[in-house]
C-alpha cells in the first residue's frame, strides 16, 4: 500500500454558512476531513467498542430465502400511507415515504399510486396497444411484439400535479414529508420510444395532439401534444428492472418524462393522432383549476423545479448537538438540477449542497450538506436550481398567483395544483422538527 | 411545432456484421430509421389496429392500492430460482432472473442471495457495528448513529465468485441464463464510506489488513486488504433507496464494490484490523481451489470483466423473421464497461452494441444490438472490453489455465470459480434458441 495512514492531510472543514453548515466538499475524498471535526464519540454518536455478545440471531439458523423477497418485518413502518384503504368508490392515494428511504430513487413496492378506479388485473397476453386516428396506417401491438422493438432505459420522476398541494395552507400543516410531498416518485423505467412507433403508423400532417387512453374501468384519457410525444415519450414496460406495478400501470403506461403525473396514462390501450386537445375530465376539471383573477388555469404540464429536506424533518428528533447530514431530494421536469442551496437560520445565509453523481435530467437528484448542530434552534429550508435556469419560487410568490386555501381540508383532500415552493423544518433547542413557514 | 413530420430525414440502417447485424446507431435518435428498414408489421409483430373491444378489466372496478406493493398474479415466474427451498442444514441459492428483466440493475425482491445458516432476523436497534485492533481507538455504532454520518450512493454489482461456473462443463448445459448468471445482481447502494469510520478509529502503522465477520449465526469472515478498505468500500445502509433486505445483509453490510461477493460480508458486526489475512475458511478454502499445476488460485479478489445476452437466451423462441433487439449485460470489477461487440455468426464477424448511458463503474451496463433475424441458423456471443483495458478470455483460454470439470455436478453444484468468459446462444431456423459452445 502506498498510502501512510499515520500522517493525515486533511483540512478542518470550513463553516460556509450561518448556525453550523460546512463546506460540502469536506468530505468528498472519504473521510479525511472528518475526524478533524468530530473527534470525540459524544459528536457523532460513535461509542467506545466493547466485546460484542452474541445475540440470538447468531445462535440459531436464519429464515429461508424466498423466490420473491421482501424487507425485514422490522421495517414495517417503511410503507406507503393509504387514503382509502378500504377502496371505497373514490380516489385511492398511497404515498412515498421520503423520510425513511436514501439515494436516489424509488423502489417499486413504495412508488407512490393514485388510482381513481382500482388497479385493474390485466391478463399482459391479452392486452392491446393500439395507434390510430391522423396516421398513415393504424397499428396494434401486443406486449411480446413491443418487446422486440428498440428498447431505451431511463431514470425519471413521475409527479402528481396535487404534490405538495398542503403547503397552499394559510398554516403549516404539522405533517412528514411523506404526507406533503409523498406523491412524488422516480424509477428507472424500460420501454419503446413513442417516437418509433409513430415513425412506423406514420404521422398525417394535420396531427397537433395526441389523446392517450388507459384500459383501467375509468379509461383515463389526456391530451398531449404530438411535439412531446415525438421528444421524449416513452411506452414504458419496466419499471426498475422488472414489469410495471399493477398500480403504475402493468402492462405498459405512457411516460412523460417532467410531466405532470396524471397525463403519464396507465394500462396505455390506445393513442389517437388528433388536430386538437379532447378536453378529457382531468384536464378540463382537476388540472385547470381558477386562478384568483377568475382565469383557469389549463395546459400547464411541466413539473416544475423543487426540492425538500428528507433527513432531518417533521416527527424526527435530534440526538444531541453534534454532526448531522441534512440530505434531500430535488428535481425538475425541465432537465437536471445543477444546483442546491441549503440554510440553517432560516434563510439569513446559505450553504451550497454536494449533488450525488451521476445527476439524471428529470429525476431525483440526492443532495447533501454536512451540519454540526449546536444544539440551538435552527430552521432548515432548501432551495433547488435547474440547468435551464429556473429557481423554485418563494412560498408567497406562489400564493400571490395561485391563491391560499381558506377552509383547510384534510391533508390528503388539498385540491390546489402544483406548489413547487421550498420546504422549511424548524429545529428545537431540545431537538424535536416542526413544520414551519419560513 | 418546429418539426415537419412529413419529411423524413433518415438513412436505412446499415448493416455492419453478418447474418443481420445493424449499426447501433440506427436508433438513437428515436425511431427515426425504424420504418426505413421494417416497413410492414410482419417485420416487427405490429398488426393492422382493429376497434378494441372493453376487455373484462375495463368494465370493473380495480383491486385495492397496497401499504407495500407486489407485481401483477401474472408474473409470479418473474421469480428467484431456490437451490435448497426447505432450508435443508446447507447452502441456499437464490439466482436472478435476468432474462425476464430488463433495465440496468436489479430490483431487490429479485437481487441473488446465497445463505450459508439462513437468513437472520436482526432488530435493528440491537445490532451493533465495531471497529478494533489494530486502530487508536475501537469505537461502535449502532444503525441510528451510522445515520448521521455522511452518505455516499453508487450503483455496483455484487457477484459471487462461482457464478457461471457451469461453463467449466465439457459440453453446454442446456439452462437458462438464470440458472447459469444468476448469482449476480446490481444496486444502487447508500451508506458510509469505511474510510469515514476508519478515519475516526485511527490506523496504526501496522495495519494492513481487515477481518470482516458477520451477525449471521456461522460469523462468516473474511480477510480484506486495508488499501481497499480505505478506497471505495462502503457500509451499506440502503439498497435501491429501501433498507437492505435480510438475505443481502440488513441492517448493513460490506459493500466491497467489483470484489467477489462472499467478501461483501452481510450482516456486518465487527471489523478487526490486523497485520495479515486470517485465512478463514472461505479464503483458505471455497475461493483457494487448486489449478490444475497443483497450486491454489487463492486471494483473486476481482470479479473480472464479463458479459452474457439476455434477451434471447436459451429457453426463449424467436416469433418468425424480422427486426429483434440484442440486448444484455456487462460488467467489470476493474471499471467502465468501454465496449461490448456481438455476433450473430458465431465469431466470424462483429458489431458493436450501443451501450446504455450513463454507465457506471463497476455496475451493470445494458447493451443493446439492433438486428435483422432472416430466419435462418444463427449464433449469438457478446464479448466486452473495459476501460482498464480488459476483454473477456475466451473459454479456451480459461479451461487452459484452470481445468476442465470432468465429472459433471448438477447445474447449481459446480465449485470453479471465477469464469468470465463468453455464453453462446444458437439460433435454430424454427427460433429455438440453445446453449452451444462457440
Amino acid at each position: 500500500m502506498a498510502r501512510d495512514h499515520s500522517k493525515r492531510t486533511w483540512e478542518p472543514p470550513v463553516a460556509v454558512a450561518g448556525n453550523g453548515l460546512l463546506d460540502r466538499r469536506a468530505f468528498i475524498r472519504g473521510g479525511a476531513a472528518f475526524a478533524a471535526a468530530f473527534t470525540g464519540y459524544s459528536l457523532t454518536g460513535a461509542a467506545r467498542a466493547e466485546p460484542l455478545a452474541d445475540a440470538p440471531w447468531s445462535r440459531e439458523a436464519g429464515n429461508l430465502v424466498t423466490a420473491y423477497g421482501l424487507p425485514s418485518r422490522h421495517e414495517a413502518k417503511v410503507a406507503r400511507t393509504l387514503s382509502n384503504p378500504k377502496g371505497e368508490p373514490r380516489t385511492q392515494h398511497g404515498r412515498t415515504p421520503h423520510h425513511l428511504l436514501n439515494g436516489t430513487f424509488t423502489p417499486n413496492a413504495l412508488h407512490f399510486v393514485i388510482s381513481h378506479s382500482g388497479n385493474p388485473d390485466i391478463d399482459p397476453t391479452q392486452h392491446r396497444l393500439a395507434i390510430h386516428g391522423l396516421v398513415r396506417r393504424p397499428l396494434a401491438w401486443t406486449l411480446d411484439a413491443l418487446e422486440r422493438y428498440p428498447m431505451v432505459s431511463r431514470m425519471t420522476f413521475v409527479e402528481c400535479g396535487g404534490n405538495s398541494a398542503p403547503l397552499f395552507s394559510p398554516q403549516p400543516i404539522q405533517a412528514t414529508v411523506q404526507a406533503l410531498h409523498g406523491l412524488a416518485s422516480c424509477a428507472e423505467y424500460t420501454g419503446v420510444r413513442l417516437s418509433t412507433l409513430l415513425e412506423e403508423t406514420g404521422i398525417d400532417p394535420g396531427a397537433k395532439w395526441l389523446v392517450a387512453e388507459g384500459a383501467d374501468s375509468l379509461a383515463l384519457s389526456r391530451s398531449v401534444p404530438l411535439s412531446k410525444g415525438l421528444d421524449d415519450a416513452i411506452v414504458a414496460l419496466y419499471q426498475n428492472g422488472e414489469r410495471l406495478m399493477p398500480g403504475n400501470g402493468y402492462p405498459m403506461r405512457l411516460l412523460l418524462p417532467g410531466w405532470e403525473g396524471n397525463m403519464n396514462v396507465k394500462y396505455l390501450r390506445r393513442i389517437k393522432l388528433v388536430e386538437a386537445p379532447a378536453m378529457s375530465y382531468y384536464e378540463a376539471r382537476t388540472y385547470a383549476p381558477i386562478l384568483p383573477g377568475g382565469k383557469a388555469y389549463q395546459f400547464y404540464f411541466l413539473q416544475e423545479v423543487k426540492s425538500f429536506i428528507t433527513h432531518p424533518s417533521f416527527g424526527m428528533a435530534m440526538n444531541g448537538p453534534g454532526y448531522y447530514e441534512i440530505s434531500g431530494i430535488a428535481y425538475s421536469g425541465n432537465g437536471r438540477i445543477s444546483k442546491v442551496m441549503v440554510t440553517a437560520d432560516g434563510g439569513k445565509s446559505w450553504a451550497q449542497a454536494a449533488l450525488q453523481e451521476p445527476v439524471h435530467s428529470k429525476a431525483f437528484t440526492r443532495f447533501r450538506a454536512p451540519w454540526r448542530w449546536d444544539g440551538g434552534p435552527a430552521v432548515l429550508q432548501s432551495r433547488a436550481w435547474d440547468d435551464a435556469g429556473y429557481v423554485q419560487p418563494t412560498r408567497a410568490q406562489i400564493v400571490a398567483h395561485r391563491g391560499e386555501v381558506k377552509e383547510v381540508p384534510p391533508v390528503t383532500a388539498f385540491t390546489s395544483q402544483h406548489y413547487n415552493g421550498p420546504t422549511s423544518w424548524s429545529v428545537a433547542a431540545g431537538g424535536e422538527v416542526r413544520h414551519v413557514y419560513a
